[in-house]
């Protein structure tokens, strides 16, 4: 009989941002296979004896193919394992827990979908960056800056509108290309941005300025991978809304 | 000594997507403020004899206007109580806790946001409908269908743009118009959408057909709110992937 496969977001880093749900299956997990993402402190709830398989990548240093990860998927269930496959953030949302999904799917394998906190709203709530706002912004999208071999690239025209928040996930890597095409495509050189690295973490950091000043003030304070860029008027509301690690925040007109 | 509010996202519907902290507050809550659209199931975590006032809006009916809602929780900040208040989905997307937020700040009371999974996320797992997918949508976009008095209406030329998933909240309503507006700023009529209605609760049902023929496939089987709507060719995905209450779907070319 095939086993059953739990696609499981961790959410965005503080492990009391994992589902109640997700939290009761990592406590009781048997073989878990994992990103590199998935913070120390989720990882810290599986059952000491519990196998842990490594198959997430780091930037670009993949450990192993999306596909040897999905056909491991399904080989571990159609061999009856219960299988937690934890992903960072949530699985739908660039998680690539859709091919997962399909893999197993069209193997017969049975499998659940456990929605996370992805790091957007992590960051919006720990940051104090309100996704929309009545006054500020009345639509929020999510992109990624990661240009893969082929892909294309990001939507600009869509991304520089008015009353809209913009986060970019994998992004700090080309943030200069992104700031200047945001404006090239028509926002205001002076919109409100910031990038807010390990969002919810101990070691949350926001470096908040505008399109036209946030790359050097990145550079300057040497912000590192894993952040996200997050751009519209709401960014102004950190100052204010701050209420974690608000002592270690830049000033947003830095 | 002033009190402290939390103002917490309840999640989607299915008390299993609360986050951990979330539950954890509310099952030693004293006073909790809800809105209309957090569930029973949500609710029943409560200790027993929790105060509870119930401040949310169903539709258009309000029972208590927003800022007589951010008035009451700064008096009882203020008061010195422990509060929590209590969002569907999560506060920063379209929860307008941004608004309660600045009026504690300026109050001086001492605030947390717990972010919580949004509808959005719970729809695309339950229902099998990832927001991303590397052959499908590089983006995903919330907006809402609302237009309240002197609000702008949607963005359409941002919304209708291709490898995109769009969300919709609190647009069941003017459907029809959504529809048309999309095919009309480019997205093809045979586009992918659906609505689905109490996404992850027993009642979700998921209808799904194209931009042409949605308005009229919901009418026929009376969808009614709280229900999202999704725009993209992720949509298809949904007869593969919906695990959750698979049989009560309709078919996506119908």
């Amino acid at each position: 009989a095939p086993g059953k496969v739990w696609l499981v977001g961790a959410g965005p880093g503080d492990p009391d941002l994992l589902t109640v749900k997700a939290a009761r299956l990592l406590s009781s997990a048997r073989l878990v296979l994992h990103d590199h993402l998935v913070g120390a402190g989720v990882l810290a709830l599986l059952p000491r004896d519990a196998r842990r398989i490594c198959v997430g990548k780091r930037d670009r240093r993949h450990t192993l193919p999306q596909e040897e990860t999905n056909a491991l998927l399904v080989e571990l269930g159609l061999a009856g394992e219960q299988v937690v496959r934890l992903k960072g953030g949530d699985p739908y949302v660039f998680g690539r827990g859709g091919e997962e999904a399909l893999a197993l799917a069209a193997a017969g394998v049975p499998f659940e979908i456990v929605p996370g906190i992805t790091s957007a709203q992590g960051m919006s709530a720990y940051a104090g960056i309100p996704l929309t706002h009545r006054d500020h912004a009345s639509s929020v999208v999510f992109a990624t800056g990661h240009c893969r071999e082929g892909g294309a690239a990001p939507d600009w025209a869509a991304l520089a509108r008015p009353h809209q928040t913009v986060v970019i996930y994998m992004g700090l890597g080309t943030l200069p290309a992104i700031c200047r095409q945001l404006v090239a495509h028509g926002l205001a050189a002076d919109t409100p941005a910031a990038v807010v690295e390990q969002a919810t973490t101990p070691g949350q950091r926001v470096v908040a300025g505008t399109l036209l000043t946030l790359p050097l003030l990145a550079q300057a304070q040497a912000v590192a991978a894993p952040a996200l860029i997050v751009v519209g008027e709401v960014v102004r509301l950190h100052n204010t809304l701050g209420w974690f690690t608000q002592a270690a925040s830049a000033r947003p007109n830095g």
